[in-house]
């Protein structure tokens, strides 16, 4: 079994009204909790790892390679791999991001 | 952009008490709705695809390559490629199962 870390990591600051905190990871796989205070945005970025968005509460907007996608409770989209995504919250409220390969970058 | 599929799809039996539904997925990753009645069980199975286990309500006790971990809501883990796992739900609720690449056998 590959190193596995279960257990929920420390909140980090992600960008105004967002904080983010890893969840679980395995050198292929991470998933991470993303808060969204009302109105905060995530601003348009793009990295090689495929990611799934999953709506844990809130409403939000998407845009994910040039496509909009709005989102609710409970909806999911997957972000294909250095496609460009972006996303406004219409009501705020939690995201799980889970990304493959991990995002070394947050560790 | 690859192919996707953002809504929700039929849902499907998924053994004793337990039904899914896939909520989007591309041919790199698929996110899937997991519904487990009281006492219903995942059957120890595995798969070549790295899964990730997000849980939205309910608690479960897994056990993953052999060791056992409890998730309560709002709590992940990530199943290595091939390892065995399973999990007996102790409070009914609900997984999000995130798989690389898609579990084309759920289409």
């Amino acid at each position: 079994m590959s190193e596995m870390e279960t257990n929920a990591d420390e909140w980090v600051a992600a960008g105004d009204g967002v904080r983010r905190r890893i969840l679980a990871h395995t050198p292929d796989m991470m998933s991470v909790q993303v808060e969204f205070q009302q109105n905060a945005i995530g601003a348009p970025h793009s990295h090689p790892h495929v990611q799934s968005v999953y709506v844990v509460s809130g409403r939000f907007d998407f845009e994910i390679d040039g496509k909009p996608v709005t989102l609710a409770a409970g909806q999911s989209a997957i972000v294909p791999p250095n496609a460009v995504h972006s996303c406004v919250n219409i009501e705020a409220g939690t995201l799980i991001d889970t990304f493959t390969p991990r995002r070394d970058d947050f560790l």
